[in-house]
């Protein structure tokens, strides 16, 4: 199941970033669950990871390598991405072969093994077939491309429970040039992210220096992976990278940075938000909008608490108004000295909640039609400050339940 | 459905305390949905709240009225209690209605409206059926018995969504008398008490304090009810009380103080566990206990996070021995500077994980045995302190889906 259609953008090409995608029978035979990327010399690399206390071997590998190439003044070269097996809770076994897995690939093109960042989603708990995983990696570098083929290859080839792949691509003027920025994710389940998503990858042909982009990743991460949720669980392996190839128009202004932060935010949201359309069982998307706060935080904190409520995502699931829920959600919110008499509930245009209470007018009629919609809004006034912050969920459906007591993940 | 099998006990006579039930009518015909609990001069009566900033009108007459007998230095002398609707989410109207009944009951005995604390549990946000629900009262008022058919009876009219009723009894020695504690609860959804559960009374024939009655009431709460959940939903209703009618032996000294406590615990323990077992779509029983924390509230942030996360809670449900959910669950929990190489996890007797990876010797066969029975211990050391914590929760199965996608709660 998912919320509405969607497409697969053809991606437009970033001049030198080439994409390939192998069938090494990780988990399952005939499917694409091998992903090189190959990032041009002179680029500029930026990347955030989950703050899961038990992260994946490869997201340590990950950030090692990353703090290696920084240290030469250089960036990364290859990015390698196996799905099917999530190599975390694997201990030194999983370190070992996140760091071969480098080491090989390494060889094979003649870079530094401390160029290569890897990155691994699926099963927890297992060991990666490493035979099988190696035996790929000539296969994804013979297919590597870089236009639509080579990106919707590697947008196929990093999922795991998603039920279609995910894109997204911009392209702006910079000046009299245009720069673009293309980005494919995955995520379905375990999902709420913490410094990042399950896996993202943005690429963009943008000059901008590598601090400023460590800076401007983090701000859309924060705004856009980091404002989603499924189901509470954050994974192992969340890890989010962008690349700046640096070949195209320089990012070199106050001006130009201000285009590039919003046609980047633009890209992340769209890749975010398709997680969470894709979310696992998911018949509704839902933009829960906080505002009247008193710091980010606090929206953020009523805003999760309402989103993670299982009595509130039921009731989505059934298209049932049951203002009562969101109510007693917003009221077990960890808000300091809470006056809830200023809130007020919005479900799309119609007012559910305020003065403490049902709002005067409000019908069940109103509420039910609203409600019966696939995308839905639900806005919270906390009537105590000036701040505000917006979070993307879904129902829960008996089919989570399914899915997640039948996969092994 | 719920776990395992139980029954109400035959709760032995408390002197001058009496309990009886009427069907009003307030949600559906022909069952018990109104309960009076009569209190004997000369009681000391506690309560807990829900902290939920929403809370439930009757919740602030109940607390406003048990400030105004302390002013008085007396205690309640009724509780009144209806099922079928919470009175919460009505604003005026509602506070209106909860002092509406105190004052028709108050009437009706002859004592101070402020001598009757409400308390009202079922859907939230509809007004409550005042003719009704009056009408009801002489009935409850005929039906008063102090032997085992009055709390058979109010044990039975507290119910909304359980699936059974839930009672608890002890018998003690004290010096050369016995005391007896009996308690009922009712809660089976939006179980994640703070402060208090749903609803729970407990009553005593021992003399105690009041002061000593509301500290020991608060750290048996802590303990028990606060440490229950089914959905992580904080309920607008929750209340706790106790009431000691102060007719047997004295709780007067330490070890006497010592003796109550554990027996309150023991009762405090089985009405909060069977909420539990009687959880919404329950399947599992599950003993999530904590060890190695550095503080008591570390050890119950990493219970809860695993407690409520819907991938374990998945897992539970299809028996599937899946320890990376737990693992990935432990690894998010809100810990500071947290090893995780030093964290071991336990199903039953079987070790799941140690340094920070699957346990050596561990089977799935091994793992499958344990998850396979209906009572599961999950044990996890953080490896860093001397603290620790026991939560109890559920499984998350489709039927919970089902019943709140179904029932306008």
């Amino acid at each position: 199941m998912a919320v509405g259609e969607t497409h697969f953008p053809a991606m437009p090409r970033i001049e030198g970033l080439r994409l390939g995608a192998a069938m090494s029978g990780i988990k399952t035979a005939h499917r694409r669950d091998l992903v090189v990327i190959e990032v041009p010399e002179g680029a500029a690399v930026s990347g955030t990871f989950t703050r899961n206390a038990f992260c994946a071997a490869p997201v340590t590998v990950a950030r090692e390598h990353l703090a290696a190439c920084a240290t030469r003044g250089t960036a990364p070269r290859y990015l390698v991405i196996n799905t099917g097996n999530a190599n975390a809770g694997t201990g030194e076994t999983g370190l070992r072969d996140a760091r071969a897995t480098c080491t090989e690939l390494a060889g094979l093109v003649d870079v530094e093994a401390t160029s290569v960042l890897p990155f691994s989603t699926g099963v927890i708990g297992e060991t990666l077939p490493m035979e099988r995983l190696l035996a790929g990696l000539p296969e994804a570098l013979r297919a590597l491309d870089d236009g639509p083929a080579g990106w919707a290859a590697a947008g196929e080839g990093i999922l795991t429970t998603d039920t279609r792949p995910k894109g997204a691509s911009v392209t702006l003027p910079l000046g009299d040039e245009t720069i673009t920025i293309n980005g494919i994710s995955k995520g379905s389940g375990m999902i709420k992210p913490n410094m990042a998503t399950m896996l993202g990858f943005v690429a963009t042909d943008a000059a901008i220096a590598p601090a400023v982009l460590d800076e401007v990743l983090r701000g859309a991460v924060d705004q856009s992976f980091n404002c989603i949720t499924v189901d509470g669980d954050t994974s192992t392996n969340d890890a989010c990278m962008l690349i700046a190839t640096g070949r195209g128009a320089a990012v070199n202004d106050e001006h130009r940075l201000a285009v590039f932060r919003e046609g980047l935010q633009r890209v992340m949201n769209e890749l975010a938000q398709a997680i969470v359309r894709d979310g696992e069982g998911a018949t509704k998307f839902v933009t829960l909008q906080v505002d009247g706060a008193v710091t980010r935080d606090e929206a953020l904190d009523v805003a999760f608490t309402v989103a993670h409520s299982p009595l509130v995502k039921t009731a989505l699931a059934a298209s049932d108004a049951n203002w009562g829920r969101i109510l007693a959600a917003v009221g077990r919110a960890p808000v300091a000295d809470f006056d809830v008499s200023r809130v007020t509930i919005d479900l799309g245009g119609v007012r559910l909640v305020e003065q403490g209470g049902c709002a005067p007018g409000y019908t069940e009629e109103a509420g039910s039609e609203v409600m019966a919609q696939e995308e839905i809004g639900i806005r919270i006034d906390l009537g105590r400050g000036d701040r505000g912050a917006t979070v993307w969920t879904t129902d829960l459906t008996r089919e989570y339940v399914a899915i997640n007591a039948d996969y092994r993940s």
